[in-house]
């Protein structure tokens, strides 16, 4: 097992290292006649390309994708969606002095600690490039949640130590900040802030917010395979999560009973509503109809040029420096990478959810 | 699929409601020739027993546990380890008028939204109860990993706004506490806290910490199976956990990289070591060989004496006050739950990882 | 892993040993809402009871069935169903000389060669009562194949020289044949030939098979997970069984294409149907809507009085007569062990079946 | 779940249909240490590639390998290896006309059934061409068997009414005969038999055998995932089978227990040996460490020049003459796919025994 496949239903495999040949994933259950092409693929790896802004790697990777499979005449057929992005500009050169020490912060030396030795070229299967895979299989998963009302939204939610609040923004400035951060005056804030950083030769962490709406109340499987659980690992797997919450969250610990509870109503139509949302959109690990919430909390770019302590194959004690064109700072792309693992999950559970009475089977099979 | 089973090698199903027969769990990859017998269970179990101090419902259940399978003298025989719990002290009575309406916190409306009917006698499968199978398959992984040196400690953190620190408190002193909460000075705050709730009507969250040490280097799967993704969703598969972090947790969305960096060096006896430890003992999803360490937010108990509103079946808004006797808090009975799923889930990565390379395929089959 | 699961959405796990306290099984995945109470259960398991003949062993079992958990109010919850059925005359001391030998045509062997050691009463895991799991799981499965109008006929269809026409005997004869041979007439043959092995200290082997009608064209999945891949892997995880066929099985070794291609046609109400049925029913691994046809071969009962060479703990060559009280043949009792694992196949295919499309997943989520 | 992965350790995921831009596979959890090149998967490959004698479809196609991950520096690093190999040929234009009617012995109707339209062109994901990926990976597990002493022996045993003995040929003639036949009399008469059936515009179905030898006593899981159902299962897969059997196969079915049962003895040198192998290496479920022997019938190639009836999309019963460029028989280019799904199923279940008991466990774990 080497923990590259994600899912029961609605599974991915993902493959590629930073400077190998490409990175690729491939999507096995999707149901058949989902409208899909590759530009819906595309705009999704864009949003997470660098290059784009002074606060992402100047690296130059157009990450174009190829449906290879799966998909015949506009629409997918059901069997095996495998898509490949090449790596282009692999400069081994540029990384081939980290082969010789561990870099802090990065997983080097455990890889080697696991496999006996490691494909030290950019970090190798560890290199944030590994994202690719799961966000082109993302937005095929956003795609299916798209026809049935549900729409994944997340965003910048803070960088250092500014932060801002999703009630007080617009989703449309999304686009417009180059931080993924809707309220553009935090934005600009955010931007002075990395400036700094980049300016001390160091890196800052942030916080990214998801909102999933739409989502009919009975999804997830109680126990272990709650939606929290399943939401909770599919965050945690992204590199640099260090911290995951569903509404709430860690304030729980602080409340009441009597704070923390959501009352239930019927509206004026007679609909049955949540009169609070402090559970996230779940209650016992199955979605209660109302917005799914959740943050994760994303650590600074480990590689950064300030001095830092490490060894070296030597057997040495070193300070290192780390060299190229580093992010200062991982949030802004990530947030795709989590609307991406968002959105794996939910289909996965929605698909599995199909099974869960007798109702359903006999609306599908029964003469 | 209902979601009971967790693990890919060391895998258990549990079964069970709060008031049905009993509950149980049946636990297969368990490596034959381990020692095992009923008390080993059941002085786990006893952790989580209610009625033990005043902070904990005073229902008298008595959870012994059975050995049905999988064990032949004293031995692990390598086949299903089945286990099971009576159900004692049924008072189905006490429950019935909850079939009326949702409690709200509760999974009462999110069942019936998946299943369209449910077991409401006690919260049924979603009750608290059902915990019981985890903490008996999480007493043989605790025992197993006992073997390999490895250990887990885990304790109250904090009970409304009464926290504790671990590096100034004696690990003898868990036991002492009635809230398992090994500051005793800190404990007796929590409970006079605790005494306020109750006589308030209301009830308290907090948090648990989790510290795993023994854990060699190179555990844990790349990817979508990492460590602290697989921890995740454990932890967050215990119905009352709003949030997990692990290391510096959520404070690193305010870091920077120089800051959150873990150097390394060789120490005096050429071992290598990290200088900090803010990874919490994961990097890029493997042990780094340093303690693991990671907290989690417990929501308060949602059955509270207080009004809340919320439906009934006839369609009407309604108060409520949820009767029977609750705990006013959970923490203290799910400090072995989390350390429970804590050793499922390194018991199930250490066994998968034995086929990491061929070295150690070569070393258990080449003649 | 201990291998004692089996299916993907409607999963089972199974656990106990010949003389343990009993047999179970976990049935994790049923959806809510289908009929089910302790008689349809034990309908199954009498089937496979011991005793009823003199072609099965005379030991007394009652297998009496009690369902532990996910049954509420004669209806499934969704939520685990649990099984137990207790051993009852656990005679160990028929069993402990077996403790120094290894028994011929027997796993006593390869299980010390696997775990190091065995639970040797009975041959623990490795005798025939573990089937008891499978078959009460099997009897939820036929219930909820019932319910979407399909079903499973199996019968023996040879005994040693004795073979029958499915397509010249009547069903109803099923269950007048002490042997489940519906041809009362070969049924009586196979028993004067069952006395002369008997009688000669030794067993027969035999053959099984089974036809499922109604099933709807389209259920299995295309490459790996086949509908006849799937059954091949079930029946052959039954102990005895040594071979497996489909529709025209071994026979299409010989056969030219034209022999053996089904052609297709409308009948007179523009049904597509198939001429002929060579293919048993599946095409492509998926079911084409004819009825699925397969025969699985089963060895004769390795436990035979007469004497055979083996080797002993103290590594000595010795000849051994198998004591106790043995089936002359396995067939009969595997009948509805066959039939179980069959339900098992089809219910955990159709189930998953239900995410093959678009259209069937906007039919149950689509407002 | 579409079904195209294999495995629980040793994983593959394998995607792409015969006219679409290729086809491929991952491999997730291949050991990282294993030595591995192009040139080992190609040679696999090599073995079913078409267009080698007359007796196989004379279609051009190179079906070159890449490696795209996984292998860094000669070595397999853990990580997943994913291989391409490109569809050069596509001469979509020959199977145009396949779109509008059900080709007899084909999965056309099934796939229709299952997924509400299908990829027409050259059978899409049911072509013999979805092959390719199980025998790249194939020959990965086969290298890593190797390095643990372990082969694997496959060849043609029979063609139409022509049929072979292992023993009385040998295995160096296996290249030397265009049929995979290693004895050159019995192939040059089964190329006599061929000629009659192309000259008929008939093809003509086939057996073929597998010896693994090398096995250690003790691999396999015992219930579900025996060695055999796992064999079962994975030959089954392969699109043209119809039957399957182990040691002496469907014999067993009129044979005597005191003919069926293997005796045991000490050799000369004090090792266990078995005096016979009936069981065909396996017992309840596990190696016996005797050589592993098992049977597969393979069916006619469905698609005969030979009129046969069938229907049309315009809802015509209709006559149809198959074009194009087709196998008289399936058997020889199977030989490599049989080959590879046993390396496969027996890589997985070598890797999963590891865990089997506490001693292997703490031979690798135990500082």
């Amino acid at each position: 097992m080497s923990g590259s496949s994600f899912g029961s239903i609605f599974k991915i495999a993902t493959w590629g290292e930073s400077h190998g040949k490409g990175i690729g994933v491939v999507v096995d259950g999707c149901p058949a006649g989902l409208t899909l092409n590759e530009e819906m693929i595309q705009t999704f790896l864009n949003r997470r390309k660098p290059g784009q802004t002074k606060y992402s790697t100047p690296r130059k990777e157009d990450d174009l994708v190829t449906i290879l499979s799966g998909v015949f005449e506009g629409k997918t057929t059901g069997t095996p969606i495998s898509m490949m992005i090449a790596n282009e500009t692999a400069r081994s050169a540029d990384y081939s002095e980290i082969a010789s020490f561990y870099r802090p912060g990065h997983a080097d030396y455990t890889f080697d600690a696991k496999y006996g030795f490691r494909d030290y070229r950019g970090g190798g299967r560890s290199s944030g490039r590994e994202t690719i895979g799961r966000v082109a299989a993302g937005a095929i998963a956003a795609a299916l949640l798209k026809e049935l009302g549900i729409e994944v939204f997340t965003y910048t939610k803070s960088i250092g130590p500014i932060q801002i609040d999703y009630h007080k923004c617009q989703k449309e400035n999304l686009t417009l900040s180059p931080l993924c951060m809707p309220d553009l005056e935090a934005s600009q804030k955010a931007e002075d802030y990395l400036e700094q950083c980049i300016h001390n030769l160091d890196s800052s962490g942030g916080m990214i917010e998801c909102i999933i709406s739409g989502v009919p109340a009975g999804i997830g499987e109680p126990v272990f395979d709650k939606l929290d659980a399943q939401l909770a690992k599919a965050i945690f797997s992204i590199g640099a999560v260090k911290g995951f919450e569903i509404g709430s969250g860690f304030e729980v610990a602080k409340q009441l009973g009597s704070e923390n509870n959501d009352g239930f109503a019927f509206d004026a139509n007679g609909k049955l509503i949540k009169l609070t949302n402090h559970s996230g959109g779940i209650l016992g690990g199955i979605s209660d109809g109302s917005e799914i919430i959740f943050r994760a909390a994303i650590k600074p770019t480990p590689s950064i040029k300030k001095e830092q302590q490490t060894v070296n194959k030597s057997g040495e004690n070193i300070n290192v420096s780390i060299k190229g064109r580093h992010d200062p700072i991982i949030v802004p792309r990530a947030v795709v990478v989590v609307e991406a693992m968002a959105a794996l999950t939910l289909a996965d559970l929605l698909l599995s959810g199909m099974s869960s009475k007798m109702d359903y089977v006999k609306k599908i099979y029964q003469k």
